[in-house]
Parts: C-alpha cells; structure tokens; sequence
C-alpha cells in the first residue's frame, strides 16, 4: 500500500479549506496531526489565489453563505486548472434550496475527485440534487447506499465515499466496504468534516478509490484508539481530542494493518 | 420533574443554532453531548427553511452582522409559525447601537421563549434597549437583577434567565433562585452560549420557568463535575472540555437532585 | 521587570481581537487564562464603537475577507483615536493580492504598536509588501530576519516580533532574541495568533520591547509546560489544552525567571 503519512509529513502539503466555522478549527488540527499544513480562506478576492498555491482544495457545504458559495466555484476552477485534488463534503446538501441548488452547481461546474457524506447525503446527489432530505445520516440500507454511490461515481467520475455505521468507498466499478470506527465518532461534531480534509491530504499522495478508503481506514484507527483512551469521565469532548491525538502518532503501518482486518473488497 | 435528558436522547432534536463563531463549535459539542443534533445555518437563503425542520431555536448576538441579523429575522418568524421555541442571547447586547437596534428589532419582530443573558444584558432589555453597557456581567445586585428579569418577563411573555453568581428564572409570575456552578465557568468562552443552547433543547422536552431553570441546574452541575475533575495543571482549557464531557454522562436523575439542593422558589 | 498577568488579572482589560474564525476560540480561553476579557466583533457597524470600550485591539489577517478588513480599519482608526495598543498579525500576507494589499493599507493608514508574524511575513512586510510568499513561515536566516524586523520597525515605528526557531523582537533600535518554546508549537493551529492576542494583552501593561519580549518569552514558557505534560498518547490537541491551561495557573514571577533563561539582548 502507498505510504500516505510519510509522503505527508515529508511534503507538507498545503490543504486549502473552504470549510464551515463551527469545525474549521478541528480540520486545521487533525491536517497539523498528520503533517500537512492547513490554509482557510474564503474570500472571493483570494480563492482562486490560495487554491493555485496549494496541493489540494476542501469544499464543504456547512454554513454556506453566498460568498462562501462564490468563493468555491472560484477555488474549483483553479484547482481544475492546476490539476489538484479537489474533495466535496456536501454538509446537509438536501437540507434546504438554497444547498440543493450549491450542491448541484459545484458538481456542474467543477470536476470533483472525491464526494464523502453521509448516506442521505449521497443518496441526494445521486438522485440529481432534487429530493429534500435533512442534514443528519438517516439509516440506510448499505445496498442502497452503494447504489447510490455507484450511480453517483458514475455520474460524477468521482470516487465517492458514503459514511456510516459502515463505509463505502467506489470509483464506480472498484469499491470497498468498511467496518471501522467507534459509535463515539457520531457525538463529535465535525468527524465527516475532518475525514473530508484528511482524504485531500491523502489524495496528494496518491489519487484513487483505496487511497480514499485507507483515509477512512486511518479515521476509523483513530477513533477507535480514541474510544479505547477514554476514562470514566472521559466524554464527547476529550474524545474529539483524543481522535486528533491519535493522527499525531499514526504510522503508515498501522493503518495498512487495519486496513487489511476492516476492508471488504466490493 | 419533567425528564428532559430522557426526552433529548429517545427524540434527537434539531436544535438550530444562529450563533457567532467563536462558541460555536463547543455549543455543537455540547448539544451532541446531550443526545441533541445541533444545526448551524446563517444564510438568509436557508434560514427560514432549516428552522422550519427543526425542534427549537437560538438566536446569539455574539459576532453579530448585518447578514446574520437578517438570518435570524427569517429564521425566528419560521419558528413563530411553526410554534417551536426560540431562545435569545442577546451577547454584549448594550455593547454597540448595532447590537442594541438588533436586541429591540429581534424582541418586536420575534416572539421569544426564553432570553439567557448576565444581568447587565437582562437589565439593558428590561430598560427597553435604551441604556448602554459592556459585554461583560456587572456586579449586580440579585434584588435589582431580579426585578429588571420580571419586567422583561413581563413586557416579552419570555422565560427570562439571568446567570451570574446566582441565577435567576422567572417567567414574571413564578421564579426561582439558583446557587449553582462553578467560579471557572468565568473563565471558559462560551459557557453563557452553551447554556443558551442547553435550554433550547431542554425546551423541546417541556416549556415552562421549571424547565429552564433545571437546564440552568444541569449546566450548574456540569461546572461542579468539571471543577472536580480538575487536576494540578488542569486550567480553563481542560475545564472546558470536561464541561462538555459532564453532559455526555449526565442522567435526569442527578439533574433532579440537584435541583432540590440548588434552586429555591422566589 | 513589570508584572504583567497581575496587571491583567487585576484590571481584566477588554482585548478587542477582529481575528480569524479558525483559532477565535483558542484565543479567546487564552485570554481569560490570562484574566484578560476578550471581545470579538467583527461588523463595520460596531466596529469602532467595541474598539473605543476596549483596552487594546488585535487585527489579524486569517479568513479575511472585505467586510472584515473595513471592519479593522474602522477599529484601527479608533484605537489610534483612543490611544490604545494596537496589534497586527499578517497571516498570510503575502500568500495574495487581496491580503497584500490589505497588509499594505492597514501599514499605511493605522499607527501600530505591534507587529507579530513568523519570518516569510515579517520580510514581505519589510519589503514594502511587494514579494509575494507563501501563508507558512519558511526557513530562514535569522540575520536577514532581524534586518528585515529592524527595518519594518524603523519604517511604521511598531515594535517587531518575529517568532520562529529563534525568536526576535525589536523596536527598530533595542532588540531581544530568544530562545525558547518547543516544536509541538507548530504543529497547533493558533499558536501566533494566541500570541498575538497575548501580545495585546500585555501591552495593556506597558509599551515597549521588552513587554513583547515577556510576551514571546510567556508563550515559550506556556510551550515548555504543555510538552513537559505529554503523556505517550498526547498529540498536538491535547497540546493546546496544556498550552492554554498553562497560562491559567502562569506567575509574572516564572515569566521573569524564563526571560532571564531565554532571551538575549541584540
């Protein structure tokens, strides 16, 4: 398997997110726990800027305003241009019109390496951004998530990455199923945001559907290791420390290990 | 007493979140942790539509804009037709013309269930908006706190939570006294904001001065468990994240005796 | 030496920081560690006004975007009205044309007391803002960074701090290096612009080098304490913690005692 930690830590690469505040700062810290060097900026007169100096762009739906939405279209095409990894997180994209239509458009208009939500989320784009479904993941048939995200794959030529009690990741003809993670993971806000950006640092080590399923592979480790962390008291709050924690001292190693014992090929 | 803890867990209400960005993410922590699902949407282009979906309300002042404003314009006659609860922060709410024409806007245009604030903030409303005053809680007296918390209860038929050393609730005819907390809870960013969004989703389990008095209790308690925590080297950073953690364990059972022992019928 | 934190604690100023949403929060729990009084606002509509109640003003780069930048001019001019401290933090200045030019009006049109930024901004800032550079701090030479402090601080007659491996702070004529902190540091998302708000907060106690001196030399002796806590499964969220919880418990007595350690007249 391709060493993503070590390419990493000796690259630094720099993760432009175009993100929501409420995680922003858990993203910076999870991309810093692996070695990659995290830059937020969103504003129009600089997106496009930013993103050409970077190795790869997060889009991410949560709190989305006009200028945020202006700002990604701009981020996107530069990174098309360049030719970087761009990664999609459409936050709650059914979760109102004005999401349904961002959602619809970034796909249109920018050609997106990796999509990663939740099973209603993927559902949604699947089905050409036109039902309304809320923000949270409803509980999903995987057979349905994975045609989904087969359709979405296919629409889209993204690899897509459906996230729940189980995982899928697929280009649309390979794919993995995953059984990886701690129940915890779904009590800290933010956890789908930093898989988000930890799959962009992935992808600028290598670009395809197992590299996107070891970034959940390695989400999965730490919340795991996190989980077995935790003390009596020990809430949602020192386990969101301790899944940062945990990237702090990952190994390529380990998460090829649990990547053998977690994966199913589909 | 009514279950609050036990009503949030079975129901996992969406509780919409119109708050500044330095909190937010503890307040998102903090409703997880409760067993709520937190949702932060600030763009007029959705505002009224994520209400409409959700359980409850929050209306924070804090980092205010002209955008967010209007979001909570949209957002807060959504929750008045739909008749979901809405809370009011009115953070620093004397601080700016800004922030005192937005507090008056808000209390004319939107019908509140219940306002948390420190007793300047409670006592800038009750004077109709007119006076000016810092951020900050000033050393007040309860009596005058107490007096300025029913008229306000009075002119706006809201819940009115006036939090400091102690803490009053009173919804213009019943009221109560607590002595509650921790004196670290001064010194961690956004224990007022958390609380603000603890009560909205308390508020979704009963609406009533009883109610929110025992989200002031549980947040009381919270700082107590979280102050007992504390180690040698432990300071406001640790605290907070014990804070969250407090809640991730909390039972109504507790809640409910520590009412008994903290709160006293005014 | 001047005693600092028991000027801070003892006088609680309010620090008005127009700062980025990423590491608002860290910045603000840095602050009441300090038993500062943080307030962030960041509307051009109250700018001024929050500026002209507060006791020194932060204005920091990070997520720029138009409204936030007349916002800081706003609150720049009023700071300068006022006579209080001003601090800049140029993140990212040279990273592009928006925040040059930003960078650029804000040296031209506010007096500063204090300019905080790692070595690559401190040069573009030097060079009149006319390089272009990336938002990380690259590796330099500390001779050239100290010319380069020399001459930013002889041209807006700011006091410089520099930090990186070593860290120099200069007010165009008396200077400091020092040698302090630990690597951890940067890998924190925050950990200059929580200086940069710690910076302002001492400036409430005296202006001049040496006060930003202790500043640096507080958040190198902050850095030690967090990494002497690690445990073997600590990581750089746990870091932040410490760093931050180390201030709550920090004695102007152990700043004084570091400084003597750590620093060296230049």
């Amino acid at each position: 398997m391709q060493e993503m930690l070590n390419h990493i830590r000796n690259n630094r690469p720099l993760i432009h997110c175009i993100t929501n505040y409420v995680t922003a700062n858990d993203c910076a810290n999870l991309l810093l726990a692996c070695g990659a060097s995290p830059v937020m900026a969103d504003a129009t007169e600089e997106a496009a800027e930013i993103t050409a100096e970077s190795s790869a762009l997060v889009l991410n739906l949560g709190t989305l305003n006009q200028q945020r939405f202006a700002a990604m279209l701009e981020a996107g095409a530069s990174a098309n241009q360049k030719g970087i990894p761009v990664v999609f997180d459409p936050v709650g994209a059914g979760a109102s019109a004005f999401r349904r239509s961002a959602a619809k458009t970034l796909l249109e208009r920018i050609r997106i390496t990796a999509i990663r939500g939740n099973p209603s989320e993927i559902r949604f784009l699947a089905d050409g951004c036109s039902s309304a479904a809320g923000v949270d993941a409803v509980s999903s048939d995987p057979v349905e998530t994975l045609k989904s995200a087969q359709i979405l794959a296919g629409h889209t030529k993204a690899i897509v990455i459906a996230t729940g009690e189980r995982d899928i990741v697929t280009d649309g003809t390979n794919g993995y199923l995953l059984r990886t993670g701690h129940p915890v993971m779904k009590q800290v806000t933010g956890a789908g945001c930093m898989l988000s950006a930890l799959t962009a640092a992935f992808l600028t080590a290598a670009v395809d559907a197992t590299c996107c399923a070891s970034a959940v592979c390695a989400m999965g480790l730490a919340g795991i290791t996190a989980a077995n962390r935790m003390q009596a008291q020990d809430g949602n709050a020192s386990f969101r420390n301790y899944l940062i924690d945990a990237f702090f001292h990952m190994t390529d190693q380990q998460i090829s290990d649990a990547f053998d014992q977690c994966v199913q090929i589909i």
